[in-house]
């Protein structure tokens, strides 16, 4: 530590006048927690984060998690600080527009400086769990040399007081994640007013209670701020440091108090606190000296890279840890020609026994994937053998028991793909896909590779009832852009799925699997050596007589869309069946492939366990034939009859449309 | 007290009979948990729940959840036993089928015994917060001689592992809710395997850092039991017991291990079971003795009922709360002359604005209503005056500092909706319905009255930017059966959302309002006396010229549509405008109403600032005018122009499919 101990105080004074700055000219945003946390950070990028401005990219670089994203001008202000390319002090003063990086939440795809995308409370906190669980499991297959990082979050009172950060800490803590530290801004304040108008808890004793470190200490005290960050990482559990802060200190009217969070100062209070720090230099100026401070700052990670980069040329692991962290996929990857030895079957397996299958083949070629559930292993179906229990004493394994947490796991998911070098996958059941929907979004919006198992897709689930048969889930999935959603009608188009998921780097994937056990509906024959599914949906099934129905399915109503289609063979009407496991892929194709399977002279049918709505896309003014309720309580079979999915209740329909 | 001790046993053995028999017959089911809990039920049902068989719906009685709704088993165990009409025991020799009222899960909507359903996990615990705090309202309201009562939960590791638990704990303990009285089935068990696989926890530590009473006992000692259910009772915090079981409890090869959550035993281990627990009566059969126990237990609550009714008969209050927990409205409910004076006016207010407007007439006149918002109280303006806070220090106050808790607050809500005698409404972002979207689920399943007022509806919220903006969440909601989903257009339609709303006895509504500000487009003559938004959609500009343009439009882009319409009919081309503010409601309609504001010979057209997949129901091979991405961050209405919505990008558009 080369800054003397005065220059600290201005320095934070920095990011207190780039935030009022930049909320000010942008009339929105959240002054707040910048202006409070400012002494925090400052401690933390000074004495404690190891970090390249030069290399935001660099693998064993620290994670800084700013949880408590709405504070994003923190971010932008220690980025610029710093001296990262991006953003540049242009792109703060056009901090929120149109055309700057420096939206009102930071976004990890346009700031390479940002880990990830924070804004919706508790994810910034969990994502950083599974950051500091990467960090953890690549440092036991690669070694200290290679990877050593800590992951360091600042967090506010809404992500401690999310549901979801009782899973993220749960989680930290029985992974005894000590490289995680997370500094809580103590505040006292929630946009409704003081926080105890909703809250009487005792926070560190809850942290305490499932085995964290917990310290505090005085936000705006700078030594005492370096002690507690001191004994953080010292201590062997994952820490979390209370820090008492003032929110919106140095606004004199302002600062403690609700009205600081979300609005700008206004140019008086601005004045006003601009005397209260000493601040004179004009409004997004930064005096030279205080700029020379902090770019000194950061070039100093220049050397630990170097001395990384040193450690790496002499390693003969370093390029499996490159090529992981660089999201490619193994070159003798050939999990291709396992399955389609499969086409040669006639395997009747459910399809989440079906994904097992194709995880046996998949996770020892791809020695990056690390599987979980959030306590449905066997139903799940997610448990190779190449792929031993992941935990506190063997961080090597490569399966997470996540707990009863899917919000966590799914959080936590997207915090290690992030970090680079592990594909995570984890399984629910898909209506519980409910419980970690928004992460699911926040996966497909920072374009994370995870890969969502989601079992017992529909009534097929039977006994259990309807609080656990997804009627509308697989729409609504479909619903969130960037999200391929996969729900594979036998073996094959799984095996396809699963190959198609893992090879999308930029893209989640959400793989919606049966229970009940479902015919091998492709062989090679109709297969043709093509990977189908890569196509998001195909013609199984060419009419034999005149063609004039075209049935359109997924998963396990393809098998009933073939009966369908026999059935109405057998009275000379000619039907296509289409199965369509992936619409995002589907709407990817040209406009010539599209047509030919969606052809305007047929009556298009679709049949699918779930609801309606949506279905119209694909066939106009035809017929659909759903689930437009919630379902019941029984064994599969008879809930498909009872709800309509049978040959004997489908044909009757399309020959009366027909007619 | 009147039962010999000696005679639990028996009692508590005839609910792991019928549990065994049940789910083998099923072949399906959880034996586990009710063989465990047995002995804690046997005694919670003896010594300290207030229930009436021949009542089920008495207002006063205590509430009674199974959070673990998998164990449903000793539910309808303990029903029957205690003898209420529902469920008979053929009911139980059906457990599982689709003719009977013993669903895999309990569900409140086929068995008047059954206070909520349950099975989503940690949700029936949270649920029960908001029965307690409903409870407590009432009681505050119209004293102790009507509304003195408790609520009791069972709950297993997983309602505890869960993110909800956390807020439900914290919003349990900051409101002192002493009536509640959680029993932790302490089994150290998860589907997975042992709790240690994925925790760490030292559980009672959390509650008690949240301001709870904790306090253990041997599950399988009567006594013990009931000493700490006393203590209990006697607490006045929020009570945890932790009940110390063996899972599977009887089953003397399987008990204690995970193999006994969720499989039948087998016919061999019932028999071993048999031989342990002494029972030799045939299957579904409870020996004379131990049911007649067991029913004359439950007609002891015949007393307390009577006592109740008679200071019913003597209460001015008593007809009031028999209306509020009857859920009809006041009598002399009169908001709809309230708002239709505002049709002459011509008001241009957010909708989340007209919202708080229509609350500030509502809330007095409906005194059931009980407010809150998950920590955006001025965001949501779902506060008004007549709705003060409801705190531990007044629990007569009406509306709730619920916290930065989503999730809690809407399993509270459907808990205090499915108490009785409030209606609860709250708000949050739509962007966060994510966070409680299966809570939602639960209030359309369970027939709920629970209202989600979810502002900041699309990209309309401006320089928050894409974690913020809703995109995919009007249009999944609608995914959802039984949830009537508005998007009001302007003051007046957001009015007629309420009184609707309000009305739905047996539906939750969810009410989509903007941020910003939206022009008054409905007036006293182009409403003809009709309070139009009942009819789900309607027509709210005729075409001048001939019509060859139907524009179908929501929310803020109704505005959009009226301008898109002019333009049209500028060039000579008639175009209808239809708002569709509720599409369930307008599903409901006959299908001539349909038919004519759909005609099968104009080009149909939706706006809509969100996904378009869906709206191809209704405009078929026509046009859909959405937004297939994410947002982004800027000034609302540079955004609107950004991604295409405006006169300019649209009419061309509309004039080139024309052509």
């Amino acid at each position: 530590m080369s800054i003397d101990p005065s220059r600290l105080g201005p320095m934070a004074n920095a990011i207190r006048a780039l935030s009022m700055d930049a909320v000010q000219a942008a009339n929105s945003g959240h002054p707040g927690m910048p202006m409070g946390m400012a002494d925090v950070a400052t401690v933390l990028y000074s004495q404690f984060l190891k970090f390249d401005p030069a290399a935001p990219k660099w693998s064993d670089r620290d994670r800084f998690v700013l949880s408590a994203g709405h504070g994003s001008m923190l971010a932008y202000s220690l980025l610029y600080l710093t001296g990262y390319a991006s953003p540049t002090i242009e792109d703060i003063r056009k901090f929120r527009q149109i055309d700057s990086v420096c939206a009102g939440h930071p976004e990890n795809f346009l700031i390479p400086g940002v880990e990830c995308t924070t804004g919706p409370l508790g994810q910034g906190f969990a994502m950083a769990v599974g950051m500091a669980l990467a960090e953890r499991h690549l440092n036991a297959t690669f070694g200290a040399d290679l990877v050593d990082h800590r992951t360091w979050v600042i967090a506010g009172d809404g992500c401690l007081m999310e549901g979801i950060n009782h899973e993220a800490v749960g989680l930290a803590g029985t992974l005894k994640l000590g490289h995680l530290n997370v500094l809580w801004d103590d505040n006292k304040i929630t946009i409704d007013g003081d926080t105890a108008l909703s809250t009487s808890e005792d926070i560190l004793g809850r942290y305490a209670a499932s085995g964290w470190h917990v310290t505090s200490c005085d936000g705006h005290d700078f030594a005492d701020i370096a002690r507690a960050l001191g004994e953080a990482v010292a201590d062997p559990r994952p820490s979390l440091v209370a820090c008492r802060t003032v929110i919106g200190k140095g606004a004199p009217n302002k600062q403690g108090s609700h009205s600081v969070h979300g609005s700008p100062l206004g140019a008086d209070e601005i004045a006003a606190a601009r005397g209260v720090l000493g601040w004179t230099a004009a409004p997004f100026e930064v005096p030279a000296e205080i700029l020379a401070d902090w770019r000194g700052l950061g070039a100093r990670g220049a050397a630990a890279r170097a001395a990384w980069e040193q450690r790496a040329a002499a390693s003969d692991k370093a390029a499996e840890l490159a090529r992981r962290m660089a999201g490619d996929l193994p070159a003798g990857e050939d999990a291709a020609q396992a399955f389609a030895a499969w086409l040669d079957g006639a395997q009747k397996v459910a399809t989440r026994k079906a994904s097992e299958m194709a995880l046996e083949v998949l996770t020892p070629l791809v020695p990056e994937m690390v599987g979980g559930s959030a306590d449905l292993t066997g139903s799940n179906n997610t448990k190779t053998k190449a792929t031993g229990p992941l935990t506190a004493a063997d961080y090597g394994g490569r399966y997470v028991y996540y707990g009863i947490r899917e919000f966590g796991m799914a959080a936590a998911m997207n915090g290690m793909a992030l970090h680079g070098g592990v594909i995570p996958y984890g399984g629910t059941f898909l209506v519980f896909a409910d419980y970690c929907r928004n992460a699911i979004r926040l996966s497909a919006l920072q374009h994370a590779r995870v890969i969502y198992v989601l079992t017992h897709d529909s009534i097929g689930l039977g006994e259990d009832g309807p609080t656990h048969q997804p009627v509308e889930h697989v729409m609504s999935l479909r619903m969130i852009p960037n999200l391929n959603v996969f729900r594979p009608a036998d073996l094959i188009e799984t095996a396809e799925a699963w190959q198609l998921a893992v090879a999308a780097k930029h893209t989640p994937s959400a793989l919606i699997l049966t229970r009940q056990n479902l015919p091998q509906l492709r062989t090679a024959a109709n297969s043709g050596g093509e990977m189908r599914s890569a196509r998001g949906a195909y013609r199984l099934v060419a009419a034999t007589a005149a063609r004039r129905v075209v049935l359109l399915a997924t998963g396990s109503e393809v098998e009933l869309a073939v009966k369908v289609a026999a059935a109405l063979e057998g009275r000379g009407i000619g039907a296509d069946v289409v199965s369509m496991p992936c619409w995002e892929l589907f709407d990817a194709q040209d406009a010539a492939y599209r047509a030919d399977l969606l052809p305007a002279d047929a009556l298009k049918v679709s049949i699918e366990a779930g609801v309606t709505l949506g279905w119209q896309k694909y066939v106009g003014e035809g017929l659909t034939i759903g689930l437009d309720r919630f379902g019941a309580s029984a064994p599969a079979e008879v809930l498909f009859d009872h709800f309509g999915f049978s040959v004997d209740k489908i044909v009757p329909q399309i020959v009366d449309r027909l007619n």
